[in-house]
């Protein structure tokens, strides 16, 4: 693994001092607050563009320089921004064609921030020469560690020029009309293109129901932006090609497929902001969870937490404050998951415009007596303390299959649960279960290897691409565990359904065939009951299930589970099937939580996958791990209100962050996060 | 009744070959699937334009001619679709016009399927091109038996050929702006017109709140897509005149009304697809067995089924699977209610697009093995068997009123309950009472005549037209029996408050005066309590009502029913009247199932109306009949998922679809329908 | 106190004869009528330009004159409006510049009401000629006792006009785009503007975060609304300028900051439509309570209540008819605020269009046997009895602060809880306690002067312009008790943060300085523990807080109640400080309303401000008093469907409008209003 950042963790925040530029005593203050707080990183520029170029070719530097100058005085690493997440208004109102189009076919006006066309030669020019100023002046500065390119990206626009590049974009990808004719059926109510010129992307007034174009679009909207985003790469790199480039990215963003950036970007880094005491803290903590571990995946390697907030946001529908601890042990959560930083968004709250009341470290009484600051450096503290953190990463011998693609699939494809098909409910469903057991679980998409994994999870494959379905097949065949379940196999990468028997070329690995599927409405329920125990014997008796019931017929595998209800009462819902060298499971519909925590204590113990700590936790009590060759860290995380008795850990954990006998039974405070480690050099 | 196609019921689906040129084999296989699953009709063509023009003027016919041979070769006949269902791109690209204005005044973009302007010259020229093509190649061929006008017509365009065609019609109607002025009561918010120019269509960024308008627009809309078919009919009566023709209804389709499409069309067809296991599926047989008898009541003779689900549809929230029997049932329950047809869409399930998903009766497995192929070959047989059904009809002592206009101005009016008046709701209630007693039940508009019935229900008649109301006063008058409800005789055809006394001309028939009407919301009732019984004395007690409750005073009428709450508790809610020879009820609000049941009851007994069978079935079990001079089918439908108990029909009952003692006690199977029959001759 | 209109209540409705001039008969039945109703004032010509200008610079004047001649001649006052609430046909179609464009700069069809751009010359040219004519003929008739301008003002415009009127507004108040930018903190999101011509109206597709600039446009919108008004205004004028005007407010109209039209109108008016019934009616009447006032302190005297319903209403969810009692009852209501007259929308129900079902004194059919027309004979009979209480008006010792632009501010602004920050609902919770106990409640904005109270109230503060915060220090210097609560003293008059400790500049007068605040979610409370006691001794115990939690320091003051829950439980929720000769309580949340009923017992007695009566009112009868130098008048009002017991109110008082000795107990029947009166000469 290589050390990112040098021997520690990030701790820092967004800061726009040109907010500030009239009253110079802030930054002054601010400096001295952020070394108060222990921060050691600002993230600067993002919105700047206004401040740095005010009228078209006329740059000011001089902000800019003081600024950084005097982060670096005080030992405060910068993350330099590319200005491109929101334009001046002097560009807007010359150039209109920078301003993004709607798929209602409206140019937007002037406003926002995700507001400009990604295709625009003209924004590209701008936003080159831009970049291209700001690495000249500053990619050599010493305190310039990364650049965050751009602000999370998103959006797409529907353009006269948008329209031309989808098109070349499709010419590229289906060569002839033909070929995209028959690849999006379009015999279907008679829409054969005779002429590259009648495609438009999706309307909500024109053509929206054609899946495979609803998908490309989607891709193509990627595409762009991932192009759109290396010209500015291509721009910061060519005075300094050494300074690694991220752009933040955003909680389980369907706009854009994030895998795609895998290789564009040096570290991948993400804005994270739960709902903390919406609903039960512990199961927000394990959808947060997961999605550190998809983006520690992505590239796996640590990863940055970009943005969080210190305290509230603004924006959600109640902004409730953090309780006491919360801060603390979410911030040291993404730590536990594979971040290399803490950094909010933002340093100092504006004055004014929609984010004045979204938390920050310093509020508007400029204070350091807060609550709020006073857990920041609490935090501070602890990241400086736990700096060998920063040398360590993740390994996993599970992966589960999460592929964006396969989601717009699952999500546009009409029939048979329009009011919510739940991929993401069904891939967290498994995931829950294995963390709960303290596991490292990598995410994959099909674009990615899987050899080497003991087990392999595929919720919902409903698409198969990159032919997926072949390394499926190879995994298992080599002694691999596979786990499959309904509305699997179905289409193409095209949303073009499969002939013959689903899922597509998988018959033989899952041992079953899939006739068809039954949709249940959301008060419908049921059940699977145990007929054929495994080796563990965890998994019993019977468990509530809903939404979709998948109606199997065994092709070689057994049963394992049948339905107790409806006409399909008696038939597989659980099936095993040996394949090669290794098996398959297929689980025909959507379990309670129980289900998925028996079936796969069972499994981890029938593939001999090592836990890091063998006791049970309490509900709500998460134990995650980091490593590298030397050393494990253990994060114990309790992510309820109250106090928990937490069982010993054994001998060979010692507690880091406070003193405690972790050989023995021990109790975790409300919202307490511990960090212990072991030697792993025996 | 003339026999529409020969000696049998129809089975068969849409069928969509051209989606399959590129694999021969797929024609041949659906033929022997379809001889397996006792298929005798196709229809095809439906979106076929692009495929049989791919450019504008050159045709392609091969695939068509050999499709037709092919199944005329395996005695299946064709219905042959007119394509104007959804235009080629090369049309929509080279003709803008063609495509629709939306009521916002934008203009669509190609795509989806009703998307043309009714009204365009040049879309009226290409299709009738296309049509005349069409019937001179295949007009004579012995297979073709139908001509399928279209598809599923609906929709409205707002261009400014369609602007201008609306003022031509409002002028042809009107004849003067005073007299438009006075019927649009335009003096009200100073809307007077004083120029056609002036008129534009409804929009929501304009004029949407002059009722009469709205109406008339609504008619324009009905007239001007009436006027389209004629176009495409007459097209295709060009070459072979004996053809007849219908086009697809929907369910419950507000936009058109249907009654005036009573001459156009040779035969009435329909889509059907129910949401079965939505919600207790005794009550959606109801709602199913009003449109089937709304169908039949348009030309008062047998109808078509001409789409519906072998399986789940694919658009619905949830794709529910039909429950096995609830296929052969729900099909069943078409030809019991006057259908000599059953046929679904799709034949084979699309590989892409928006309905791939869609139920079919050839799956993506194109297998026969399947539980839905072996639910339609089942009903192949059985359609077989019952093939002398097709040679019946219904007549009926009882007509409902449902009008579409009338529906339109009680849903566009606004006051007293504008979260919904229930017109729909209000019919089915009268409705479900005889339906359940076995009785046929007709539907009649304002235009209909209604002499020679017994029993005329005429529920919330709030607008009068066509001179109606003289057709109920003729009607009591000479003896009928007349059921009236509140919020009638309120408007005339042009949604204008009569003056005088409600309801207008007719409270010396119902010797009533309604004063003021309260509107109750959701979670209010009051209750209405009988205090004079009628001769059957079924009608007893108190029930509960809601919604509306209409202030009555009486002008000559009995009070058989008062209210038991609020300030009007003690005035009349049910009264009756004799005028002429004949007597009239008058229901004041809207009442619970048990109300209709017990006041149906004693006028069934009370006016001599014969039913079918005089058992009483048990909840959820319908009884349905078909007739000619010689000989009565009963249809015996159990609508639960439950055995049920079914008493004895009567010695003269004899069973056809299985051999059981209709004289005894008998048990029908969850989902069973069972087929009788007794000769007419004495 | 000038009388308004002599020595009468006035009585009457909206009167739209010019659409039945096809019905001379017409007129004549509605005079009889009107005199049989003890009606004495009609508002005429609201929606009449069609009628008066049929085309362009062709006036009608004729059925005009012989209206008003004809009401004349039975004693009638005519109230005269302006036509502008609604433009000709012809108008629309030659102009197309006078109807509005909508946010999404698409420019409105002709239709509707309030359709017009209030920038356009031409509308001003075309709607001050029609003024100025109806002056000339109308102005010194002596029947006309009042200017009706237009009708219900509201609505915005975005077209070019509207832009650059905007923009110069904007430079009139900012002077220079630094200051702007400063203000509207533009460098947020880079959206520091560089030029005037930059600036566009808020958008769905452009800018609408930008807090400053939002409530920018809506005062931009009310100063161009009265702008327009005002050059109404200056049209009617030029030929008698001594007949007084108003315009018709709405109920809680978000739209438009009526404060800002104290001046150029004579009389304020309002048009009244409570939702009897819907809800608990003792609910209805408080939030209509608070209305009436809020009508009457915008010029500190007497209003009209320009338009209600006698029966239902027809765009409501569902039209109610007011159960026998509740016309008079709501209607004294009005009067009982400070109501002049008591006004119905409208005098006859129309035939045709969207109000055609909407109550009116005449209905469809004609006749004064109705409900609806007897309870309003009753009325007016009642109204003639109590003329002496025109010369009457009310005096305050409390005032609410309720100020339009706060609102705005506080729902624009993002967090702390989007889903409904509850202002109107806070402050209608002090106003209830006080109402209950009959005291006399003025609203006042921030532009007021609140010298002369003894007690004012400022709930959620948030924005502070005026100086209001220098009137509210020196206000508690000078002796006076201040009531504030949570969310106060954020920002300044554009929405900028205040910078150091909150509430800004009141921390001293409030003694507490607010840290940070808790967002609640509905379904989530808290509670406030007393800890120490006030005088009176009610305030005891605990009560329930919910919405929003605020975090509070003592700076001086002392903590009266404290926080039972969460991790800020045991801090301070109610405080007390003094400050110079006075007092300010600060409220930490919003709580259930036993706790403001109890406070402000406490509050009153400590003030020795006086009651009315000093019985206890059984819930849902409420006391109100209007009174001149001589004598006061009591209205006891029943808003509950039941007989209420009522403890005697002192030998003082003398029922008016019924027999019954005032010094005992008595009844009040369900919906039952008395009217005492004392003297105040001793």
């Amino acid at each position: 693994m290589k050390r990112q950042f040098g021997e520690r963790l990030l701790h820092g925040a967004d800061y726009n001092p040109e907010q500030w530029l009239h009253d110079p005593e802030v930054l002054k203050q601010d400096v001295q607050l952020m070394k108060q707080a222990g921060c050691n990183v600002m993230s600067i520029g993002i919105f700047s563009w206004a401040a740095l170029e005010p009228e078209e070719g006329r740059y000011q530097w001089e902000w800019m320089d003081q600024v950084i100058q005097t982060l670096h005085e005080h030992d405060i690493s910068i993350f330099l921004a590319t200005p491109s997440g929101a334009r001046p208004a002097w560009l807007a109102e010359k150039y209109p064609e920078v301003m993004r189009v709607a798929s209602n076919r409206q140019r937007n006006l002037y406003g926002a921030r995700h507001n400009h066309c990604y295709t625009s030669p003209i924004y590209r020019e701008k936003i080159g020469q831009m970049n291209q100023q700001l690495a000249a002046r500053y990619a050599k500065h010493p305190a310039v560690r990364l650049w965050h390119i751009s602000n999370e990206y998103g959006g797409e626009c529907h353009c006269d020029l948008c329209q031309e590049a989808f098109r070349s974009w499709l010419q590229r990808k289906y060569v002839t009309l033909d070929h995209l004719n028959e690849q999006w059926w379009t015999t279907f109510w008679s829409h054969t293109y005779t002429d590259w010129s009648q495609i438009e992307s999706p309307a909500p007034h024109g053509e929206n129901a054609t899946h495979g174009m609803n998908l490309d679009w989607k891709r193509f909207v990627t595409d762009q932006t991932l192009d759109f985003m290396q010209h500015e790469i291509a721009a910061v790199k060519s005075s300094n090609p050494d300074i690694p480039v991220t752009t933040n990215f955003m909680y389980y963003f369907d706009g854009l497929n994030y895998f795609k950036f895998k290789d564009a970007v040096d570290i991948v880094s993400w804005d994270n902001y739960p709902t903390w005491h919406k609903r039960a803290d512990l199961d927000i903590a394990i959808d947060t969870a997961m999605y550190h571990d998809m983006m520690r995946s992505i590239k796996r390697q640590p990863f940055l937490l970009m943005e969080s907030s210190p305290s509230s946001t603004n924006w959600q529908s109640v902004s409730k404050l953090k309780k006491p601890g919360m801060h603390v042990l979410s911030s040291m959560q993404a730590v536990a998951h594979g971040s290399n930083s803490v950094q909010y968004f933002q340093w100092r709250k504006s004055r004014g415009s929609s984010e004045k009341f979204h938390g920050a470290v310093v509020s508007h009484d400029g204070s350091p007596n807060t609550r709020v600051f006073q857990e920041v450096t609490e935090l501070g503290r602890l990241l400086h303390q736990l700096s060998d953190v920063a040398d360590t990463g993740r390994d996993a011998q599970v992966a589960i299959v999460y592929d964006w693609e396969n989601k717009w699939a699952i999500e546009d494809s009409q029939g048979p649960r329009n009011i919510g098909m739940g991929y993401k409910e069904e891939v967290q469903s498994h995931y829950r279960a294995l963390v709960k057991q303290g596991l490292t679980v990598d995410f994959v998409d099909m674009e990615c290897e899987i050899d080497g994994y003991k087990l392999v999870i595929a919720p919902m494959l409903y698409m198969q691409r990159a032919g997926f379905e072949q390394k499926l097949r190879s995994f298992v065949e080599q002694g691999g565990t596979l786990v499959m379940t309904y509305w699997s196999g179905i289409v193409n990468e095209n949303d073009l359904v499969h002939l013959g028997d689903a899922p597509h070329q998988l018959t033989d690995v899952a041992g079953i065939v899939s006739e068809e599927i039954d949709g249940l409405y959301d008060h419908e329920h049921n059940r699977g009951r145990v007929i054929h125990h495994l080796e563990g014997q965890t998994l019993t008796g019977e468990y509530c299930c809903h939404k979709l019931c998948d109606q199997l017929h065994l092709h070689g595998a057994e049963a394992l589970m049948v339905y107790t209800d409806d006409f399909y009462a008696g038939r597989p819902v659980l099936t095993r099937n040996n394949f090669g060298q290794g098996q398959t499971y297929y689980i025909g519909s959507q379990f309670e939580p129980s289900f998925y925590d028996d079936l796969y204590k069972d499994l981890i113990r029938q593939l001999h996958i090592q836990r890091p700590v063998e006791a049970e936790m309490p509900q709500g009590v998460y134990v995650t791990t980091r490593s590298n060759a030397k050393v494990e860290y253990l994060f114990v995380q309790n992510f309820t209100a109250e106090a928990q008795a937490i069982p010993a850990l054994g001998a060979e954990w010692s507690a880091v962050t406070r003193d405690v006998d972790l050989s023995r039974d021990w109790t975790a405070a409300s919202f307490e996060v511990l960090v212990a480690k072991r030697s792993l050099i025996i």
